[in-house]
């Protein structure tokens, strides 16, 4: 399949995520994505495309325009007051109180963000403009009717409309889903099987019927993002009925995620979609750092072979997976399972 | 008049406060107490008294009961998941999310915040209750009619109905409304003279007629607490026109600042009050770091006796004020001020 990276990740770079009350080193590193470019192209199934660069306009076709304008202008407002460390939100709108962008850099980091852990610091707005057009890139392809995979760094499925979280900042499966429909297509599934909820993803489309989310992940209750994700989220409006959420708990196995998965392609195969997004986190991985799954390595080979029986232009895009050196076997294992399904 | 302290706040302090990105010594320290103490004893117009148990019942007449139990176990389920930090909260609830209580302790400390420069650590609680305990000692005397005069610490106007900070857990002042009200008061008035919007307090009484809030503060575009303070929240349902904010930005002097408080306080002298609660922050001190007022030492002498001229049990609750050793010295000014007035 095709498959596109850019170089241009390394760009994100931060020296603080905050975690268990201590600023330490994040674990979405830079290097998460070389590993999985490694293994990709040493399995062989991978014919690696440039990206092309699709411009603004796509992303804010899915984003709030004065969110995607914060994030062009965040680093250097916030370097503009002399503060030392890298950009962390430390005051947010809790229940009852206004919603309103504040001139200040703290207050807006508040406003648009719903997690602290992933600071922003310099060349993180282009590094999450060059994953996304790494995903359209890959995403043309799918219009085509290839199937393709888009290596996508920073991940996207935490971003949503106007706030960023969970590593993301732009949702790369949300804007790709739109490029598509933008294209001439008329309903998209995306299929999530991160162990985190994709809930930028469920949010954006949260109110709509042509772009269908299905979620499987660890339960809110006990992991992040905490507050979307349960199984009652099904959509509202013109989209109720259109978002489905699988919630486990610790020590889920393959078998047991196995089920949700089915169900998943069940409705995928029967919903009339014209294409499917993958949000490809392999943090389900037994010896991920901060996931509570137990899939093991050879349980992708037959991910992928399932996603592949729907038989649907598929784009995978990359989300979490945190165990660094095995996230490339892991991806490769998807993306071998898939091409080899008949 | 009558004062109260206890030093029990010695149990709160905690190492660590984000901000700027950076985790630094918090600027909320219990020297700040200590200062107030001695300089309130060497004006000479304090009768220090021991401060009275009157128990959990009285806060959770204002706070909410679940909150409250998170307030105690907090620091015990932090410890217990072997989180080397202090608490900090890291995800939040973001526009559109459920709002669920986790059963994780990462997503409690989300759901009751919205701010996370005040971590909790060890004693945390045992200080955030004993500094109410304070405040509710100060208030039977102001019930009896006397002056009196909380050295509070924590303090308490950023917490609101059921989340904390901006350095308060339990909100102070509005624990000794209620005590007050339910001793027989029909009316409170609580003024908030601190820098920073007394949200909290906003929060908890916005739809009640019995409690006025009138508040002066930094123009919430520009700092803490960003969401809450702007001159169109007058409250709402029985409480819409019962809450009055005035708001300030950078290098307000006295002449400009008194505008607002000679309009609170013909508010409050024609308002048919029972009783009057200050919320005394000094941060709108010269010299504050982290402040833009510029108020004068002098200046707070002409705050209290302007205080003095609506002729109410009064009832002053030390807030804010990180100007370490100044603080003691203008607290002490407003209570003098208010004690010279005839």
């Amino acid at each position: 399949m095709k498959a596109v990276y850019d170089k241009a990740h390394w760009q994100r770079h931060p020296k603080t995520e905050l975690d268990g009350g201590q600023l330490v080193t994040p674990y979405e590193s830079p290097e998460r994505a070389e590993y999985v470019k490694s293994s990709v192209t040493e399995s062989g199934i991978a014919q690696w495309l440039d990206p092309k660069d699709f411009g603004l306009a796509a992303i804010t076709r899915t984003h709030d325009a004065a969110y995607i304008d914060f994030l062009t202008t965040c680093w250097q407002q916030w370097q503009d007051t002399g503060k030392a460390g890298e950009a962390i939100p430390a005051v947010w709108p809790g229940r009852r109180m206004q919603q309103v962008v504040p001139t200040d850099i703290d207050g807006q980091l508040g406003y648009y963000s719903f997690a602290a852990e992933s600071s922003i610091s310099d060349g993180t707005w282009e590094a999450a403009y060059a994953s996304c057009q790494v995903a359209l890139t890959a995403a043309e392809q799918v219009g085509h009717g290839e199937h393709a995979f888009g290596l996508c760094r920073p991940p996207g499925h935490h971003a949503a409309f106007d706030y960023f979280g969970g590593y993301c900042f732009i949702n790369n499966a949300a804007v790709c889903a739109q490029y598509l429909l933008d294209q001439g297509d008329q309903k998209i599934a995306i299929l999530d099987v991160d162990f985190h909820h994709g809930n930028g993803t469920q949010d954006i489309f949260y109110r709509r019927a042509d772009v269908h989310f299905f979620s499987l992940h660890g339960d809110p209750l006990l992991v992040f993002p905490h507050f979307s994700g349960y199984e009652n989220e099904i959509g509202a409006g013109p989209g109720e009925g259109a978002n489905h959420n699988w919630v486990y708990g610790p020590g889920t196995t393959f078998a047991q995620w196995q089920v949700g998965l089915n169900e998943a392609l069940q409705l995928i195969q029967a919903g009339g979609f014209d294409r499917l997004i993958i949000s490809l986190g392999v943090d389900t991985f037994e010896h991920d750092p901060i996931s509570f799954f137990k899939l093991t390595t050879d349980d992708y080979l037959s991910v992928g072979a399932a996603i592949a029986s729907v038989q649907l232009p598929t784009l995978f895009l990359l989300e979490g997976g945190y165990a660094v050196e095995a996230i490339g076997v892991n991806v490769a294992k998807v993306l071998i399972g898939f091409e080899q399904q008949p």
